[in-house]
């Protein structure tokens, strides 16, 4: 669905800070202000003071409503007229949906046969329609190719445009302005739109941030990217982190070579122990790409292992989490 | 445990405003002050405006450490050198566990022997010492008598306590500091200590407000105290609400037969659809005796039949929910 460009052979300028303001503007009066929770029994496990933005608790339940608001609120009336089109099984889908009911237009969703039957339930409620297609990589894009030349409706990728990353920039935006003295920002990576966002979402605000990406093992295309410095892709992956199946896409992958100090690896056992542990503790439901973000801190040493600087007082490093998103299905939970 | 007393041969008098600013000033560092949340899905379906305080973020997971904390941190050094006792199966017991660490004294917590080993759990991880006992009122009773006469250890009585009452209403102080035009505030009745303190919190600040207690079919003893006007005792049950088994004691029947507009009763279906429907829309975990608060509120039609105050303008009234606990045993869920 994306755009084929090379970063290598163009001059391609991420969303400025200034496109991060207006997007923040445009749709603050619509999202929630999500809370940033803290856990005195996670900060004794891992030897940090963490702070989670709970984007689980955003409309739609997840983050995504940043980015699909930003991009379908900033459509001119004739953009906007013959609604929207994505191809989604998830949060995007939703959030789509919601953001064009907003706008008072249609949405179209093009979804694989095989979606939960709750996800594609999820989006109608939010009033979109769902296009279901055959699971495969081709027939999404074909579909969508379709439904657009049929409707006219106007393309909105999941992540690889600069109006989603200017939205999802918000959420980390938002943390930095509520703790003004984060160290370092965690967030799971897939497509790689929250985490290009989150970089600089928190760099515009605070330069000498570290930010690392968490990805599972299972789905491991930005870590390999990243390591090699070429654009990889992500045939397929069964990871229960069901929001990170995606690949990097130009964008998000010059974004990230510039701005990410690390992608964190984490085992399907991690995400599952780390999701079972924040319901249990913090009494939140985050979904198991959530998970993703905090696992990596709670294997021993890991902090004391990412190099922070040394504080002067000694305290432990404040770290802040993004917690992107709680769409579970309660009828079959991770750990059964 | 309770101290037998009449209220119909007694002056008893509640505790004061004051003892429930001085509860507030005493704990207000150790505790959270927990959100008040709002669900956008949840209006809609009720026709309300509802705002949920929500103590199954608070530390031990539940309210009681509110009531727990001010019994303990105001005792004198002699009352509180040999430690406390209870005699609890669930939040209470943690809190208790808590509350005594803070102080740095030991805590006795009694419970039945066939309680589930992850409460057991909970208040160990809480720093308590967990004595069994037989599952039966006599054994719990004589269990804690032996364990006082042994150790000289201070009693802590779950809510027939005006120190756990005065700590309870805080919940509903904050949540009225919030949100002051409430029209109504619903909690969850069990023995009284948090539908007595909702009362003194909410009316000390808005004397107009109407309180509504919420409790299960089968655990209907504060409905039937309230209705015949005699204290009704429950023998047992088995809701699946476990908070909530409790019977009203002196202290909490007098306050409630005061102060409470009306008791609404919910079936077990109620309560486990309204749990999951929370934990669904809200991304928040709360026990099955939170979910009792909000039950009433999904039958149609009900809102309008509560007979509040109409509104000039026409909107919908605001109401408050008390969401007591989020402590819940994550492998075998309500649903399953």
């Amino acid at each position: 669905m994306s755009t084929a460009f090379s970063v290598e052979t163009t001059n391609y300028q991420p969303p400025s800070w200034e496109a991060i303001l207006a997007a923040h503007a445009r749709i603050a009066s619509r999202i929630h202000r999500t809370p940033v929770v803290t856990s005195t029994s996670l900060n004794a496990m891992t030897g940090a003071q963490l702070f989670f933005k709970c984007e689980n608790l955003q409309k739609t339940g997840s983050f995504k409503i940043r980015g699909a608001s930003n991009a379908i609120l900033s459509l001119s009336e004739q953009e906007a007229a013959r609604g929207i089109v994505t191809q989604s099984s998830g949060n995007h889908g939703a959030a789509v949906a919601c953001a064009a009911t907003w706008r008072g237009v249609p949405a179209w969703i093009v979804m694989p046969r095989n979606a939960p039957a709750v996800k594609a339930k999820a989006i109608e409620g939010y009033g979109g329609k769902v296009v279901f297609c055959e699971p495969t990589v081709t027939a999404r894009k074909t579909t969508c190719d379709r439904v657009q030349a049929e409707t006219g409706a106007h393309l909105v990728h999941p992540y690889d445009d600069d109006r989603i990353i200017a939205g999802q920039a918000t959420a980390a935006k938002e943390l930095l302005e509520e703790v003004g003295d984060l160290h370092a920002v965690f967030a799971p990576v897939s497509g790689g739109g929250l985490l290009s966002g989150t970089c600089l979402g928190a760099k515009g605000i605070r330069a000498d941030l570290r930010v690392f990406g968490c990805e599972p093992e299972r789905a491991d295309d930005a870590y390999r990217s990243l390591t090699t410095g070429t654009l990889q892709s992500q045939d397929s992956s069964d990871t229960i982190a069901d929001g990170l199946r995606a690949s990097l896409a130009p964008r998000t992958f010059a974004i990230l070579r510039q701005h990410v100090d690390r992608i964190l690896l984490v085992s399907e056992e991690e995400i599952i122990s780390a999701a079972r542990l924040v319901w249990e503790r913090m009494k939140i439901i985050i979904e198991p790409s959530s998970a993703v973000a905090i696992a990596p801190l709670l294997r021993p040493g890991v902090v004391a292992s990412l190099n922070l600087p040394k504080r002067p007082d000694g305290t432990a490093p404040k770290l802040g989490v993004i917690f992107s998103g709680g769409n579970v299905d309660l009828s079959s939970l991770p750990w059964k």
